[in-house]
């Protein structure tokens, strides 16, 4: 029998397939051409058929399938080592996305991503799945560096670096599937962020554009067990059955993290052939919690292992990943056999590949896959001796004394990606050089705002965003007595009906694009007059309008809000204002539904300083769209009870007290 | 002012000095005499007073303190791999020990040390503590490698590779230290292994030689839940309490693992002034537990990192521990802010030197230490780009993305070991041909094992080692009612009466050097001659005999029992023996106390096959003297009991069976 001719025969490999019966060559060969993997198997059988072009002599190498990230969010490589050591509030609301709403762009992104892409090929992967803002930029550069990867675009209810309403990443991300569906390295996917950072809404247009393509969905899943909390508590369930309802299992979903879920939902998750994504360092370095990943496992589920973004990490170091998840499995489970070396590198391989839905493609070397490959130097001091009693220890060898630096050459798709450690596609130097200018610019824009109120507001912890948009208007009276009654009128359902004793306190400073601090405290007052509760809160009120409407509505500036456990007098010397003035007021609060909406209805009588009453009424939004359909809605009701719609204000109390 | 002469002016480094204030100089020089750390500070200050013959451009990277390894066992290096994924008692009594038996020399100690020092220099440590066997051999090679080592001559109960009996270790710890105390390198110790492990007779000899020469004593102490329970159990107490009963806090201890401690142990150890070494990858990888460390640094006490031994780890990368050891604590403690990456990093420098003992001459930089110090480059890829916001963001760097192959110079005692990646000190290349060369045999070794019942024993999993010795005697009676009436006379006093019936079924194989492995059901029989319980066991009998005795008293044979989960038939099938004969007897067995020592007095009728009654007398013993004590107290109970001394026997039954 002639042998057929191959582009590349690599010889004198210690081979790894991480096949399913993790068959294993130590004098093995594997035969490619173009992309695509010719054969796999004892050195002879596979000279005997095969031709090559090229001679690729692996030097007693293991030879491997590439390794796959399965989450991680690749531009920010450049907030690698940002702020550590902080609670997951302070860390994304004091650092994270201040950042990102500064710095992120499409260059940002392309750099971040090359930067990561340089150190994930060093490190031995050859595929990830990403998520981020701008995804079409990650998905650029990584064809331009070479690498294989499932590309998320994100999509969120608050605004983003990318898109100031969810309509538009959802038209972002339909565009960037139109155009890379199909593409050799690139899979084009839609990334809801989470169930708690996304509206029903959003779960379910998602799904469907998903589904529409059948690309992936990537979405974090109970990282945290206060977000099964809040679910339970919101839901009256946990976040794998809320998902279900929300028809996200019509698409082919990769869930990160699941840190938090029951065998139910992992029985759940099997059924919709979900794929997990398991992130040890991040979910210890945030303090997420264990997951359960033997008992997922046991119950069927492809899960891979990913770094997360090198923010919460803080590298994209796999070898790393996959030790990490072995230890940990043995403790949690308090089973030292468990997760055992070759399952822990089928995570990285196999089964990380069927989790991103891509295992028909790459994740194991067998003939017809794609030439995604990696050799990896078995010989180094920190790896000497080895024993090769069994076929385990060779997976015991990269699982637990492996590094990533013992990764020597990788290939994608059949090009070479790195050889003998020189990256070939990619300038190393250029890409460190113009990183460390990006760094060197967010930490001149951080150290400035370490000046301001607002980082002083966060420094304290415990800080939490109040959701973006607010639409309201308010209107004064001189009799309240109409409207009170027009509430009670029928056509206003109303939900629920609070009266406070206010008091705010707000603070200025010297420079008014700090903004003001309000601090408030809310007396609840029942039936009988009587105070039966007090709550403080902090809030700072920005500057900017985020838009009006007509019959001046206004679309509400973004603050920030925290629970004020200290006193009044402990923030007046922690934030040393300029200037405080107080307002006192009386206020009548009802939820009302109108016309399937609901709104708060308030009934404020001005005392400290005598402004007099006004009715103001509010309603939160998500999106443009609803915005508007908001504003309209408000002004109506606005007039239902009695308000002259000419005579709105959309001015805070406290900008009318500067008035007069 | 004139210069003053140094040896070493180190400049244009980032120094981390580590000192209790944390000190560091993004510009910092650093000057060395002879041994002595002259000078660190800004550099135009050190400059200005120092004017060294040679000068070293550190090239802007981190200059710090050398790495402290708190906790390892450097010769087994030689064993890394060997054997993962096993349960502690498998892979301990299965592999670790069979082979530390049959392997571990002065040769190999020496090897396996040379070896681990390769890697340690390489990964940034200067200063490790260690327990082994033939500990002296381990001091020589760390002098020659050059680097810095509490040495811990190891203390058993059990017969050890440098030692018969525990006397033996003793007096070689008591050489050891006498002929290294003040060394410049060494600081010699004693290392009782682990409080059970040990007897209190061991654990106060050790203490009181340390104490007599001021030298550590080296102990694991509360590494699994098991060891905890156990103490718990057998004295009334948690570890802690137990080892200070024993008068371990004499010595200047530092305590390994400390796993299972509470907060009232964790009291006891600050207040002795003991060190503690933290051992996250091998706890993880042997699922021993979680320790609370940042509760430990809470109260105050000097807690060090360390790898442990390769063979549970399975390398000595001492980045990675500090990694692990920061993100586990977040996660153990639930709060992100746990451990932050500065603290993380004393634990391996400052803390760890003093947990060691050695906190006076090296772990930070300070002028009169020693000159321990590595250079770390921290421009690296998977270090990029880098912020500088803060003095903390460079301890992020090290501890969250560093790795160990960003070391690149060490200096130990004033002495170079590694220069630019290349080690200075010891010849790589023929250390990884020797460490292999002894990897191919042990694995032969084990292959050829594999074959064994023993193994197969130790396959089934749950085996524990016998207690090793027991001193032994029986004798043929014609009336058991004299030893009866002999045993309730007052000079004996009863503690414990059992009487069971006992069917022993004894496998044989074709290689007679296999041992017989017995398979025995107790039935325990109440006052009414009532079964009230079965348990059964396994157990492998060897053929060497330990010694004898005057009086044909035994000193008997090791021994490796299992409970026996499985019926007589899936053993049968499973060890498939070459034949098997079944021997029935009735046994009466009291745990008495004879001139303050306890034996075990067993009245045997064996009815199948008939072979008439026995009186035997049985006590464990842990060391030579002991033993010959209690063989002559044996032989004289016998003569009590009314046995005949002149008739006794040291064949088990079923060599008697064999006789007939």
């Amino acid at each position: 029998m002639t042998p057929k001719p191959a582009d590349f025969l690599f010889h004198n490999a210690f081979v790894l397939t991480m096949d399913q019966a993790m068959h294993q060559y130590e004098q093995g060969a594997v035969a490619v051409a173009g992309d695509t993997l010719l054969a796999v198997g004892p050195e002879p059988e596979v000279r005997a058929a095969w031709q090559a072009a090229q001679e690729v002599d692996c030097k007693g190498k293991v030879l491997m399938p590439g390794l796959v990230n399965a989450h991680t969010h690749v531009p920010m490589t450049l907030m690698r080592g940002l702020a550590d050591d902080l609670r997951l509030d302070v860390w994304l609301q004091g650092y994270i996305w201040p950042v990102e709403r500064e710095f992120v762009s499409p260059d940002f992104v392309r750099l971040g991503t090359l930067l990561a892409c340089a150190e994930l090929i060093r490190s031995g992967v050859t595929c990830f799945a990403d998520m981020y803002f701008f995804e079409e930029d990650v998905a650029r550069a990584t064809r331009e560096a070479g690498l294989r990867a499932v590309c998320g675009q994100t999509v969120l209810k608050f605004p983003s670096p990318d898109a100031p309403a969810f309509e538009d990443s959802l038209a972002a991300a339909r565009d960037f599937i139109q155009r890379w569906k199909g593409h050799a390295l690139i899979e084009p996917a839609v990334a809801p962020h989470a169930p708690y950072t996304c509206t029903p809404e959003i779960l379910r247009q998602s799904a469907a554009l998903a589904a529409e393509f059948d690309v992936p969905l990537h979405i974090h899943i109970a990282e945290t067990a206060l977000e099964v909390e809040n679910m339970r508590r919101e839901n009256g369930m946990p976040v794998v059955p809320y998902i279900k309802k929300q028809g996200l299992f019509d698409a082919k979903v990769l869930a990160a993290h699941c840190v938090h879920i029951d065998e139910g939902e992992m029985r759940t998750l099997v059924h919709a052939r979900a794929g997990v994504a398991h992130n040890p360092s991040s979910n210890l370095k945030l303090a997420s919690g264990f997951a359960q990943v033997q008992r997922m496992l046991d119950t069927g589920l492809n899960v891979g292992i990913g770094t997360d973004g090198t923010a919460s990490n803080n590298d994209l170091d796999m070898f790393e990943e996959v030790r990490l998840a072995a230890f940990l499995a043995k403790t949690v489970s308090n089973d030292p056999t468990a997760l055992p070396a070759p399952q822990a590198l089928a995570m990285a391989t196999r089964l990380g590949a069927r989790a991103l839905h891509l295992g028909n493609l790459t994740g194991t070397l067998e003939p017809g896959k794609r030439a995604d490959l990696i050799l990896v130097d078995i010989h180094s001091l920190h790896n000497s001796p080895h024993f090769r009693r069994n076929g385990d220890n060779v997976y015991s060898q990269i699982v637990y004394a492996g590094h990533a630096t013992d990764v020597t050459d990788v290939m994608v798709n059949g090009k070479w990606l790195m050889q003998d450690r020189q990256l070939l596609t990619l300038d190393e130097a250029a890409l460190l050089q113009a990183a460390q200018d990006y760094a060197r610019r967010i930490d001149l824009f951080l150290v400035a705002r370490e000046q301001s109120v607002f980082s002083k507001l966060i420094a304290l912890g415990g800080s939490s965003e109040e959701e973006s948009f607010e639409v309201q208007v308010k209107v004064k009276l001189d009799d309240p007595a109409p409207v009170i009654a027009a509430i009670e009128q029928p056509d206003v359902e109303i939900l629920r009906k609070k009266h406070y004793h206010q008091h705010d306190v707000y603070f200025s400073f010297d420079d008014p694009s700090q903004g003001r601090l309000r601090f408030r405290e809310d007396e609840n007052v029942d039936e009988k007059g009587e105070i039966t509760g007090v709550r403080g809160r902090l809030t700072l009120l920005g500057l900017a309008r985020e838009g009006d409407f007509g019959h001046d509505v206004l679309l509400s500036r973004s603050r920030y809000l925290a629970p004020a456990t200290n006193s009044l007098r402990f923030y007046r010397e922690y934030f040393k204002p300029a200037a405080q003035v107080q307002i006192d007021k009386e206020r009548h609060r009802w939820l009302v539904r109108y016309k399937d909406t609901e709104f708060y209805v308030n009934l404020d009588e001005v005392r400290q300083p005598p402004m007099g009453i006004f009715l103001e009424i509010k309603s939160r939004t998500w999106s443009r769209e609803d915005a508007r359909r908001k504003a309209e809605l408000v002004s109506e009701l606005i007039t239902h009870l009695g308000g002259a719609i000419e005579n709105t204000v959309t001015l805070d109390y406290i900008e009318i007290a500067d008035k007069q």
